[in-house]
C-alpha cells in the first residue's frame, strides 16, 4: 500500500489507475473505525483500485470546534487500510490543500440551512469544498460515504448533480457498536458514563420507529419519544427532527421514508445519528 | 455545425470529441461580436474541436440588472460561429441548468469582494457556478476568455487552481472598435451620444498609460487623469482603481503590471474596461 502526500502525484497516479477500470474513493478524516472500514471494503470489492484519503479538513470546523483535538493516528490507520486491501492512501497537508490565495468555496444553500448546518455555520461549505477538491484530484468513479452523516450525503449527492460530476456517490449503511451506538471517531471523547448515556440515541430512534410501526403518524409525538429517551439519560439535545429525506425540511406527518435526524451533546461531545421511520 | 440544447447529449458528444485531441471551449452569453469571435477563431486554430456555449446565465444578473433586456439573436450568432469554424454550439435552457432543487454554488471570496464584485453582489458567484458547470459538462481542455472581463478571468483562473480542474484558461486580448471602444454586447444599448461619450474610457486609459511611461508612479494621480477624461465626457463613474493584477487589491505605487480597472455608466448602460500600465 502506498501513502502519498503530494497532490500532483496522486492526480497522475489516479489517472493511470483508471485505465485498469473504475476507481473507488473513500474520503475520511482518519482515526478509522469499522464504519470507515466497511466503506473501504465495499470499494475494494467493487473497483479494481481504491484510494482512501485521510485529511482532517480545517475548513469544516468552526472556530470553537474540536479541530486541534480531533483524534489522529496515521500509523494505526495505515495498518487497518492495508488489511482491507486499499491500495493507496492520500494524506495531503492543509497548506497544500488551502495554500495562500485559496479563494474558491463550494457552498450548498438550502440543504445546508437546516439541522447540522444551523448549528455549525460554514461546516457544509467546508465539506462540499474539500470533497469537490478530492473528487477532482482523484477523478474517482465511485465515492463511498456512510449514511451516518445523512445531511452531508444528501448535500454531496446534490453537488454531484448540480455540478455535473462524473462520480457516483455510494451510500453505505450506518455501522454500529454491538450495543447500537453509531460508530464515530468522536466516540473516543466519551467518558464511561457518557458512553452509557449515548446509547439513548439508538434506543430513542428504535422506540420511535416502533411507534411508527404501531401506526403513529404525528411527527411531534415521534420526536417526543426520542426526546424523552435522551433527556432521561442526561443528553443535551441540539436538535431532533423528522424530515423529508430529499429536501431535509421538517415534516408534520410521518411517512415510511421520513428520516429521524438528531444531534445531541454528552458532556462536551456532540454526536449525530439518524434512522428512516420504516426499517 | 451542430446546435445542441440537451446537457447529456453535449456531455457524451464532448467525451467522444476528446478522443480526436484537445477540446476547445468558448463560453458566451451570445449576441456575438468580434471579441467573442476572436476567441472562437483562436480555439479553432489550437484545437481539433471547438464547442461554443450560448447561455444568458440568470444567476449572474442582479435583481435590478438587465437580464430581461439582454440582447439575444441566436440565428445571427449561429451564422457567425459557422463562419469561424466552430463545430458545436451548446444552448442549454435556464430550466435545465438550474432545475428545481438546484442548491450548489461556487463562491469566490476575496477576489470577488472588490471592483465589480462590490457593485454587483452575487455576480461572480453566478459566473463561477455556471463556468464550473460548463467546464464539467464539456470536459474542455482549453477555455478561451477575453481580458476585457479581467476580474472574471482572474477569479476563474483561481477557481481552476483551487478546485484542481483539468482545464487551462487561455486569456485573449481585448478587441476594440476601430475608435478604441472595447467591444461588448452591451454597447448595443448606447444611443449615438452615449456611444461618443464612451470613448472617454479608452482615451482616459491611454492618457494614464502615457503618464506612467513619462515616469508617474502615484496611482492617485493616474486615476485622476482617467477620472477627468470620463467626467468631462459625461460618464458616471462606478469605480476607477489601480490594482495588483493577481490580488486585485488597490495599490498606491504604480508598477508596469499594475492594472487600471474601471466601470462607468453612460446613461443606464454600465461599461467596463481595463489596461495594464505598461503596453
Amino acid at each position: 500500500m502506498q501513502i502519498i502526500q503530494d497532490i500532483s502525484l496522486v492526480k497522475s497516479l489516479c489517472r493511470s489507475l483508471k485505465q485498469e477500470g473504475s476507481l473507488g474513493f473513500v474520503p475520511t478524516m482518519g482515526y478509522l473505525h469499522e464504519g470507515h472500514l466497511s466503506l473501504v471494503k465495499q470499494s475494494v470489492k467493487e473497483n479494481p483500485n481504491t484510494v482512501v484519503s485521510i485529511f482532517v479538513n480545517p475548513s469544516q470546523f468552526g472556530p470553537n470546534e474540536d479541530l486541534a483535538t480531533y483524534p489522529r493516528d496515521l500509523e494505526r490507520d495505515a495498518g487497518l487500510l492495508k488489511e482491507c486491501g486499499a491500495g493507496y492512501v492520500f494524506t495531503p497537508t492543509a497548506q497544500t490543500m488551502y495554500p495562500d490565495g485559496f479563494d474558491t468555496w463550494v457552498v450548498p444553500d438550502k440543504l445546508a440551512s437546516v439541522l447540522c448546518g444551523k448549528s455549525r455555520p460554514g461546516h457544509f461549505r467546508g465539506v462540499a469544498t474539500i470533497v469537490l477538491k478530492l473528487i477532482n484530484i482523484t477523478a474517482a468513479d465511485h465515492m463511498y460515504m456512510g449514511l451516518k452523516d445523512y445531511q452531508q450525503l444528501r448535500i454531496l449527492k446534490q453537488m454531484v448533480i448540480d455540478l455535473h460530476l462524473d462520480c457516483e456517490i455510494v451510500a453505505c449503511p450506518i455501522v454500529r457498536e454491538s450495543d447500537g451506538l453509531a460508530m464515530s471517531s468522536r466516540n473516543s471523547y466519551l467518558n464511561p458514563s457518557e458512553r452509557k448515556q449515548a446509547l439513548s440515541l439508538y434506543h430513542g430512534l428504535l422506540k420511535a420507529r416502533e411507534l411508527f410501526e404501531q401506526g403513529e403518524r404525528d411527527c411531534g409525538r415521534i420526536i417526543e419519544t426520542i426526546k424523552k429517551s435522551i433527556q432521561d439519560s442526561g443528553g443535551r439535545i441540539d436538535y431532533i427532527e423528522c424530515v423529508n429525506p430529499l429536501s431535509l425540511q421538517s415534516v408534520q406527518e410521518a411517512e415510511a421514508d421520513t428520516r429521524m435526524m438528531l444531534a445531541v451533546y454528552f458532556g462536551k461531545t456532540r454526536l449525530i445519528d439518524n434512522m428512516a421511520l420504516k426499517a
